[in-house]
C-alpha cells in the first residue's frame, strides 16, 4: 500500500465546513492517530463565537442496551431535523470486547442518513477509556455543525470521570439488577450524572431501581450542604493530593450544591420499544435550554478544558522524563528499591531536571 | 484542643526501629496528612540493603470476603511465627462505605498481638483508590520490620493498577457469581493478578468460576506471544498516549511474556471456615521463594517506583500550574471554551511556562 499522502489542513477544514463526510472522517482518524495536519486544520474549523452543540455523555456498565437507547435518540432527534454525531468509545480489553462491534452494526443502519455521522474509537487496550483524542474528535464534529453530539462509552474505569470532562450533560444507564441494584451504578460514579436512565424497564425490579437511585441521590443531596467545606478540609488536610483527585473532590462540591437546588431525574425507557425515549429527549431538552449560553455551561466547559489541558501538559512532562539525560529516571528507580532515595525526593529531582531542560 | 507537636523525625525512626507500635501509627498519620517531619522519619527509617518484605496486594470486588481472607492470612503467618502489618485502603466514596468499617471491627481482635499492625487508610472520597500514602506507608512498614505487609484494597476504578504498582504480588480475589462470573473480575484487570482466589467456594458454581478464570488466563496466553509486538505497534500509533496507559500496555506484554511460561494459580477457598487458606499461604511462599533477591523482584520494585515517581512528579507540576503568574491556566481555558486555541496549544503554553519557572 503506497503511503497516504497528508492533506492539506486548510483543506479538510474547508471541506468539513462544506459538509463532507468523508473529510470529517479523515480528519477524525488523523486526531485518532495524533496527526499534525489533522490538529491543525481542527484550529482552523473551530470559529471563535459560535453556538455550541449539545454534548451528551451515554455511559454506563456493560450489557444496559446504552447503543439500542442512542440509536432511538438518533432517531428521535432526526425526526425534528437536527443533525446528530455519534462518537463511540470503546474501551474493551484484549480480554473483552466484541460486544461493542454488534452494536455498532446496528447502528449502521443510519449510516446512509446524512444527517447522522457515527464514528468508533477505539481505546486500544489502554486503560482508562476515554482517550485525548475522543475530546478533540467531540470538538470537531462541534465544529462541523452537529447540534448533537453523543459521545457513548462502557462505564469502566476511568471513563466516568472521563465523560463527565467533555460532555455537556451525562445520561447515567443502568437496569434492573438481580438483587443488588445497588451495584449497577458504581460507588463513586453517581455523582457525575445529570439525568438517570434505567433502561430495560419491562424486566423486574425496574421501579425499585428507580426508587434506589433516588433515594442515593437525595442521600447525596443531604450531604450536599457539608460537601463544600468537606472538599475544603480534605485539601487543606492533604495539600499534596493527586490533583486530579483534588479537582474531582471539588468537582464533587459543586454538583452536591447542584444537587441542593433540583434533584437530576430518573428516567424508565424500554429502548428496543422506544418506550419512554421520548421523556429522555425531553429531559435532555429541558437541561439544554436552561445551559445554552449560560454562565453554568461556560464554566463547565472551561473546568473540562482545563482539566484536559493538564493531562496534556503531564504527558508532555513525562515524555520529557524519558529524554532525560543518562536515564536519570531508571537511576533513581534504582536508588528508590535500594532505599538510599524516598520517592518523593525522586519526584523533586525529576522536576528540577526538566525545569533546567537536562535532556539531551 | 492544643496543637500537636511536631515530632523530631529521628526519635520517631528509632522509636520504630525498636518495635514502638505508637510510634509507628504516629508516623503512618503523619504520612497519610503529608507531613514533611514524616517523611523525613521514613527516610531515615529505610535503611539501604536491608532485606525486602514479601508486599502482598488483595484486591477484588466489593462482597468478595477480603477481610475475612487477610484475617486468616494473618492467623496462618503468626502460626509461624512471622510479623504481618496489614494496610486497608478504603476507596469507599461519599455514596457507599460502611462495609469496610465493619470488616475493620471485625479484624481488631488481631489488635492485641505485638506481631501484627493493622492500619487503614481512608482515601478520602478521591477516585482512584489507593494513594500516595498508600506506597509510603507500605515502604514504612517495610522498614519497621514486618516480613509481611498486606494492601487490602476494594477493586475500583484505578485501585487496581495502583496496587500492581506497589505489590510484589497481587491476589485478585473473587467470588461465584450469578450467572455472569466473567463480570466477577473486571475486564483489563486479569493482568495483574499473579494469584487468583475464588472465595466463598462452598457456593454453587465455585468450580465454573474457576474453569472460566483459567480459561481467561490461557486466551491471554495465547494472545500473549503478540501482546510485545503489539504494544509496540500501539505506543508507535499513538506516541502522544497518555505515558500511564502506554506503562500499562508495557506492563500488560510484560505480564503476557510471564503468562507464557506459566499460568498463576486459580484456588478455592472458604475464608469464613478457613478451607483453602493454607494453600493460598503456600502458593505465596511458592512465588515468594522465587522472587526473593531475584532479578525480577528488583525490576518489579524499580517499575513501580517510577510509576510512583512519575505519579508525585504530575502532582508537583499541577500544583506548579496553579502558582502560574496571573492566573494563565483560568485564561487559556476560557480561551479554549471560545474556539480560540486548542487544548494541546494551551497544554504546550503551559510547559513552557512551568519551564521557565513563571510562578508568583
Amino acid at each position: 500500500m503506497p503511503p497516504r499522502s497528508v492533506p492539506e489542513s486548510d483543506d479538510i477544514a474547508a471541506r468539513v465546513r462544506r459538509g463532507e463526510e468523508r473529510a470529517l472522517a479523515r480528519l477524525l482518524t488523523g486526531l485518532e492517530d495524533g496527526e499534525s495536519w489533522a490538529l491543525s486544520s481542527l484550529r482552523l474549523l473551530r470559529a471563535p463565537g459560535r453556538e455550541h452543540s449539545h454534548v451528551i455523555g451515554v455511559t454506563g456498565p456493560p450489557g444496559t442496551g446504552k447503543s439500542t437507547l442512542v440509536d432511538k435518540l438518533i432517531g428521535l432527534y432526526r425526526e425534528r431535523g437536527q443533525r446528530v454525531a455519534v462518537l463511540a468509545v470503546d474501551p474493551s480489553s484484549p480480554f473483552s470486547g466484541g460486544a461493542i462491534l454488534g452494536d455498532r452494526i446496528r447502528m449502521q443502519s443510519r449510516l446512509i442518513d446524512e444527517g447522522v455521522f457515527i464514528r468508533s474509537l477505539a481505546t486500544r487496550g489502554r486503560l482508562g477509556g476515554l482517550s485525548r483524542a475522543s475530546a478533540q474528535c467531540s470538538r470537531a464534529l462541534e465544529a462541523a455543525g452537529y447540534g448533537i453530539v453523543i459521545v457513548e462509552t462502557v462505564g469502566i474505569g476511568q471513563s466516568e470521570v472521563d465523560i463527565a470532562r467533555l460532555a455537556d450533560t451525562v445520561v447515567l444507564v443502568s437496569m434492573p439488577g438481580s438483587g443488588d441494584d445497588i451495584q449497577t451504578i458504581k460507588a463513586g460514579v453517581m455523582e457525575i450524572g445529570d439525568i438517570f436512565v434505567v433502561n430495560k424497564a419491562d424486566r423486574e425490579g425496574a421501579d425499585r431501581a428507580v426508587r434506589e437511585i433516588r433515594s442515593m441521590l437525595e442521600m447525596g443531596a443531604s450531604i450536599a450542604a457539608s460537601a463544600a467545606s468537606v472538599a475544603a478540609l480534605a485539601s487543606a488536610a492533604a495539600p499534596a493530593a493527586d490533583a486530579a483527585h483534588r479537582e474531582f473532590g471539588t468537582q464533587l462540591a459543586r454538583s452536591g450544591a447542584a444537587l441542593q437546588g433540583e434533584l437530576p431525574p430518573v428516567l424508565k425507557t424500554v429502548a428496543e420499544t422506544g418506550e419512554g425515549t421520548a421523556d429522555l429527549v425531553a429531559a435532555l431538552d429541558s437541561r439544554w435550554a436552561k445551559l445554552e449560553g449560560s454562565q453554568a455551561l461556560e464554566a463547565r466547559r472551561r473546568r473540562g478544558a482545563m482539566a484536559e489541558a493538564r493531562s496534556l501538559l503531564s504527558e508532555r512532562v513525562l515524555s520529557e522524563l524519558e529524554s532525560l539525560e543518562g536515564g536519570l529516571e531508571e537511576e533513581l528507580a534504582a536508588r528508590i528499591v535500594r532505599g538510599e532515595t524516598e520517592v518523593s525526593d525522586a519526584a523533586d529531582l525529576l522536576f528540577e531536571s526538566i525545569r533546567k531542560g537536562d535532556s539531551r
